[in-house]
């Protein structure tokens, strides 16, 4: 059990801002949604903005916040993006160029900050359903994969899709479905379902993101669209400046997951 | 019935482009949706995709098209945004400048196209449900209202949400909901029932927009969030230069209205 899993959004992230908590926020305030973050120069934010519009599967925007503004206006009270994230990466035209605990000192009047649904939400939902999630009861990443599926591209945005995989028995499968189908906010309804060859993934057993888990006889492996598919667009398309958040490092909303429904 | 209602999408988008029609699409390629149309320099684009991006039930984006591309390319094949639309609007600072057939001589570079969902989708939805559609039932254009519900703002765009109505006998008020809240693109469920004076509308009778339609004893006003919300908001941020469709001079899509679920 987390430490922090029952302190509440609003401390926790003081706790972030003021440097006390530095690590990863997976379990911190139990049942409250996190996100991932993209910011990026407004020069670039339309096509990005059009990015996730076009494919919203992979990228649910959660909050998009004004040029220049710090603070969050739906998804939580009182935040600081440039400082309520445990640990932030900087990028330059591409390349990462460091991991800071706070961007304080490179924020810019024109930077727009892009919030994105999280399967973590939704791995919940999958619990509250009887489908038992691997990766949780493994205690590893969840595993990823680079698919053949292209993304719609959008401006200088583009790349194919990146899936998170968890293995469901097969009397279970209808069930993971409707019971993620129902949050379109987090990914939704899985984007496909057995097959791995079908989407171009060689070796399920060697991801290219997260850790591998094991796939028990009579078990399917349901692939949901990942928010790993924007940054990995990002990457591609090199921006002369971006910021994201670490992995795992993510930014603690005050909604419920349940309220992504 | 309209003498186009068995065309095609494309061919009627033909005639369009060929000036043989120049009048209202309404009742034009039956089945299939139409949408309305924004268009702004990609200066001011980022802040209108974030303005329908936070007041999704008002602008459904159907599309949205690179900069400088007059070419569709998800919900119609073929089209050429500059030419397949009957009737432009062009606007100078907020003043409508000019009615035109096409607006080829005023393309740029920079300009970006908003396809936006619009309540013609809806009523055919209603009417499968048993719902009856009073404005079409006495060939009236919908009674529309400025409500006082405010937008969330986005840079320049801001206002509050205009609502169309439609009166429903009590006992099909859930239907109504129903059959429309599973079409999110065409902008879903009600926002309000009955009890105009709550949502700022003095006089049920005296549309802003439309044309007023009977309202018999024991049905209820049913308003649904409007398109006409997001041109409200394009009037009062008066940018420098935009487009739109010229009223009930709709771009028709390749998709049908129950695609749009």
């Amino acid at each position: 059990m987390n430490q922090y899993s029952e302190t509440s959004p609003r401390e926790v992230r003081e706790l972030i801002r003021r440097d006390v908590i530095t690590g990863q926020t997976s379990g911190m305030c139990a049942g409250f949604a996190q996100a991932n973050l993209v910011i990026l120069p407004k020069e670039q934010a339309f096509d990005f903005l059009l990015f996730a519009q076009r494919n919203p599967k992979p990228c649910p925007i959660l909050e998009v916040t004004d040029a220049g503004s710090r603070l969050l206006r739906f998804i939580a009270k009182h935040a600081d993006i440039a400082t309520d994230i445990p640990k932030y990466r900087v990028y330059e035209h591409g390349v990462l160029t460091g991991e800071y605990p706070n961007i304080e000192k490179f924020w810019r009047d024109d930077l727009v900050s892009f919030l994105i649904g999280c399967s973590f939400s939704f791995e919940l939902e999958l619990l509250k359903a009887g489908v038992p999630v691997r990766n949780i009861e493994e205690n590893r990443n969840v595993p990823m994969y680079i698919t053949n599926t292209p993304c719609e591209s959008a401006g200088i945005f583009h790349g194919t899709m990146v899936v998170s995989m968890r293995p469901v028995p097969s009397r279970l499968i209808a069930k993971a479905v409707t019971a993620t189908a129902a949050m379109p906010k987090v990914h939704g309804a899985p984007v496909h379902v057995g097959n791995p060859e079908d989407i171009g993934i060689r070796d399920i057993n060697r991801p290219d993101f997260g850790e591998s888990v094991t796939i028990n006889p009579g078990e399917i492996p349901v692939f949901w669209a990942c928010g790993v598919t924007p940054q990995v667009a990002l990457m591609a398309a090199k921006p002369a400046f971006a910021i994201t958040h670490a992995p795992g490092h993510m930014f603690i909303l005050d909604l419920k997951n349940e309220e992504l429904k």
